[in-house]
């Protein structure tokens, strides 16, 4: 069965046929076979046999590639709006902290669901993630139909090494097991979680499993002055030493970086994860998105986890990272909205290494497409959409959202979420565990 | 007749009585008579005869007091997304201006419309709004229901003066046609804009016609520069100098303060109101709200015009307020969330001179009331609700909305305005204003 989109305006994120005032998506499973305009999609593949086609009306509506949320930790939401007003050190530490040590297996799967619904009903089609119970995300991903690469958070080493290297070789699985809707990176959590040695174990794994690394970086000043104490080298050189450079690395918050360490980034393809909600409300500061993308490095954008942000829309995240550039620049022209845009689609594809797949319209690619509602007030007068997107687009304003061909949400309904079954389970966790 | 809105969780803003879990708020005519728990309003006034009384339930509902946007140019909806990425001068001079040229009387009212859905939208039920054409605007506003108090926005002197003062006395006469729904301020635009004796004027007339003054200060590095070349003295010293801290005074931006600055702004009690996304947006900086608020200034927020934000939330500028003043200071603790709603409420009532009358639900208040969908996602697991409002609220779960007790939105359908013959109107005017 094929599903044809038809009378959308469609921004492609496709840098060939980036807008289509009027135009439709046609795909098939879960690909994209074409998109474009009616008449030209009747003249290269003839007339559909309109049957064998489910139509979909997306008058009023703004077609885009879904967001792609490229650093979270889906199951903190168990600790929205908890522990407010702390710095990172103290709010790790005294409180997120022992409130995991908490969770028990299967309360991850709950806690997931509900980061999922969240991201879904933003927009957001991928994500990549990196925690504990893993098993339980990605039962939980395999699920509700999302694509996600996963990693298991890793620190160490410690008594539990042997068993987190299990839940490695575990999620290993899910790849096949979803026909490669999951994948995995390794998650080495930080250069100050991690000792070098125990950091050079990941890499192996990350070598042996030919799968990329996903790494906390630069996230605090006091990360990187520990990091000059310990080693006598910021943290970007700590890992371009012990080679991580040599394989992809995708690199989450990069606030505090020296020019050496953008130049390091730049050189050997890093990629970077912008968390500007998370890196304001922990007061870890401004990252220069700005020098970064001057220097032609990716950066996409993560919501990190719902602990500190406190929610999960990358929608969010792209109007922030447009605005916050100007005021920390003073340049009127610091990361305009369609880079923006970009942050949140094909960069974040990027920082999924599945730029092939995913992040912009085009057939080949997934089905990964949210229809947005753009009769709302505040998409009026008529201009430039991604304009409008960017600086005056609500979360609440996506409509539908289809990830590998499957309708998740339509008309603002979960697809394939019991949203009530799962609060009640959450608000039953959360009971337990808050300290 | 009265309405009884129950089983409804309740954040009042109301120093005195804070929070009801579950509570009712009863209101007749324009004016609130009771917010507290059903039990204690039938011990307080008897039985309620049910014949009489309009029932409202708000289970899964939060109710607030409306959000009060203290700075805004309504008809500016005009210009959203037009210009992008220019810094605040060019902007001005080379767009936006010659754009308001082309304006004609009319043309307003439908811009102003669009403004108005737009904040009753996202559940601003009384703005504070400085701009021209204000016969124009008066009647979008009388015709709407919302609240506002209107500046005719004075620059000069030029040969306008005469014709802009005739504005102003017309202006006046809304406060009795709406029964003080709609009241006046002077609005001097700025420093750089009026000259020393044209400021006394304002002020003048602001005494004879015993209102407030609302003005843009400080809001860019160059007008502080050129003000203290041109007077050797920073704006707000000019403006004090003036004579301007007699009377109530509104000040829009202020990014630029000395610490002189604002410590005369708390002693005469100016009140600050801090524009966030304007500010980022046209990269004059990030305002010393967390200074200001030390020195108990009132700091209210305002979205500034839809041309330099782009929207019109101030949902959204109350998170910014919060986020950003974290990351700015990089002091996690810098304005919590319930300073940050104070601001978006009370403080807001209170830079509109009406702090006895709206900004907070208590009997004998102004009946301005928002219920909002705390059923989606990003609302659990349940916690502080004003954290969650906050950090990860969006201006789409805005159900209700209800301006001196008349209900302007219903389940996010508008009442009083129709939507779809107001975008018609403005994309024609805008059609034929663009450059």
């Amino acid at each position: 069965m094929k599903t044809l989109i038809q009378n959308v305006e469609i921004i492609t994120m496709d840098a060939q046929n980036p807008y289509y005032p009027e135009g439709v998506i046609l795909f098939s499973g879960d690909t994209i076979e074409y998109v474009g305009c009616l008449s030209e999609l009747e003249a290269n593949l003839g007339k559909l046999c309109m049957d064998e086609v489910k139509v979909v009306d997306g008058k009023g509506m703004l077609a885009l590639p879904g967001f792609i949320n490229a650093h979270t930790h889906i199951a903190m939401t168990a600790f929205r709006g908890y522990a407010d007003n702390l710095p990172l050190s103290e709010w790790l530490s005294e409180k997120i902290w022992p409130m995991e040590d908490r969770l028990k297996p299967g309360d991850s799967y709950w806690l997931s669901l509900l980061g999922a619904a969240e991201m879904i009903s933003a927009g957001v089609t991928a994500f990549s993630d990196m925690y504990m119970f893993t098993p339980d995300i990605a039962q939980a991903v395999s699920d509700c139909g999302m694509r996600a690469v996963l990693s298991r958070g890793l620190t160490g080493p410690d008594e539990n090494t042997e068993m987190k290297f299990k839940e490695v070789e575990e999620l290993a699985q899910w790849q096949s097991r979803t026909k490669g809707r999951i994948r995995m990176m390794m998650g080495p959590h930080s250069v100050y979680t991690c000792s070098p040695e125990f950091l050079q174990t990941c890499r192996q794994w990350a070598e042996r499993y030919r799968v990329g690394i996903h790494i906390h970086l630069s996230e605090t000043a006091r990360e990187v002055a520990d990091c000059m104490r310990q080693y006598d080298k910021t943290p970007v050189r700590h890992l371009f030493d012990l080679g991580f450079f040599d394989l992809p690395v995708v690199a989450a918050h990069c606030v505090h970086l020296t020019h050496d360490d953008m130049d390091l980034m730049a050189r050997y393809h890093v990629k970077a994860v912008h968390c500007p909600s998370s890196n304001m409300k922990l007061a870890s500061g401004f990252a220069p998105v700005d020098e970064m993308l001057e220097r032609g490095i990716t950066v996409s954008l993560g919501t990190d986890g719902a602990a500190s942000n406190n929610n999960l829309s990358i929608l969010k995240e792209m109007s922030l990272a447009a605005l916050i550039a100007k005021g920390y620049t003073g340049d009127a022209r610091a990361v305009p909205a369609q880079t923006a845009l970009e942050m949140a689609t094909i960069s974040g594809a990027k920082a999924l290494l599945m730029s092939d797949e995913i992040g912009s319209l085009k057939a080949g690619k997934k089905a990964d497409i949210q229809l947005i509602d753009i009769s709302s007030p505040h998409y009026y007068p008529k201009e430039d959409p991604v304009v409008h997107l960017v600086y005056s687009g609500y979360s609440g304003d996506i409509n539908t959202v289809i990830i590998n061909g499957r309708v998740v949400m339509q008309d603002r309904e979960l697809v394939t979420i019991d949203l009530d079954r799962v609060c009640r389970e959450v608000d039953r966790i959360v009971k337990r565990i808050r300290l």
